[in-house]
């Protein structure tokens, strides 16, 4: 996250959103921010929003992630929001979307679902061994 | 790419291999690499693994990717494979895989798939209205 | 549709729902309703809210689509609903969710995205070599 | 299953091959299978693909599938193959591809990942609030 200089937008319970100023390192020669960048902010944002809804101590782990791009990203600044749709026992599904600043304009151009593997203190002994890497923490 | 230190490890026709070192800023504090990070190099990968069969000129746009981490990406260095299983007209569908090494082993931890919208040279006046942004381009 | 008893609960432009009652041969052993029917059903939806914002004579095929299911489908009765969330020049995407009704109560029990690639009468010579089989057609 | 007429395949250790043919119910009205058979087909074989490595009595559900469309599936039976490609404590993650028999030539039509969550007899008292249901068992 401070590779990429995103900062912390607006948290509630259970939606996060993270900012980022298209700076010309995230950008494709075209002018585009690249999909992975996006693809990054979206993981995290639904990684702290489903901690959001946790307790202390807790982590989270992505499963999985699946992204449509629907618009290029082209534009001066980008938010990628995670919103939880559904938190299990063990299991939380996101939505995510992402908007580009267009002339002032925010307009939607990523959007996607994440599964997301909640670790609660309690469990701490537990080492899913198929499961992915932290996507978020505080 | 630049951003990441990215190289190129191999090429072939409908198979690219991009290879990176995990640098401190690639990681979440617990070490991982993070998963956007790996679908950054996913997606490029595909990318170029399209481009490599198709005629001079051309460019390709990601429609979507879904990426399962299957692994805690703890380890040294990455390889983010690209490669096409189905070439259409105007669609091409990869399989993208990403292996970390772990005391000098090869370990998968990132497998998934990617849409790519494909334009030719000669449909050079095509500006599809809902693709993406260009994943890569050479 | 036909095998399944499907109807169709309600049409308006970019979004159509569909309903199909809970039929033992629907069903797990255990009373679910199996997540093939669901997305069966979700494909379908999809395919014809797209088909609502075309011209007529306009096919639509499937390129794919992730679902993630979020809740036991257990009850008497299924809504399937899809919903256009960006219609491009040739790809549309649209979000998927199926309810299902239990003890008189509509849940979601699954929840996701489609693409979708249009071919329009002008297109009609168009054979898009790689996209899948028809979704939906009137 | 019975609804579908399908039948078991091939069976081995992590891998599951289900086999239908093509019969008039199952086809659009262009003679295409129509994608949410395939998906149905897919998500059983990955189901049972993990249950034929998992101790007796255990039960599996899908979280999320993604399925890629990658040809008309128009022939005369459909072979639909669920691989295991990692198997962690509670969750494995399934390669699917569905094939379909085209005057005389088997030819992959669609093709994708699934997650599924495993629960072991041990676990009998979990109820995980969020998975699916059964997407197949013996």
């Amino acid at each position: 996250m401070k590779l990429l200089g995103v900062r912390i937008f607006r948290v509630s319970k259970g939606m996060v959103e993270l900012s980022v100023s298209n700076r010309p390192a995230l950008r494709q020669q075209d002018g585009f921010v690249h999909a992975g960048i996006l693809a990054t902010l979206l993981d995290s944002a639904g990684g702290y929003a489903t901690l959001s809804l946790l307790p202390p101590g807790s982590r989270v782990l992505a499963v999985e992630f699946k992204i449509n791009f629907t618009r290029p990203a082209v534009g001066d600044a980008v938010h990628a929001r995670g919103r939880v749709r559904k938190l299990g026992r063990t299991i939380a599904v996101c939505e995510l979307e992402a908007k580009i600043r267009q002339n002032g304009k925010w307009k939607s151009c990523a959007w996607g679902s994440q599964t997301v593997y909640c670790i609660k203190p309690t469990d701490a002994n537990e080492s899913p061994a198929i499961i992915a890497r932290t996507s978020a923490q505080p």
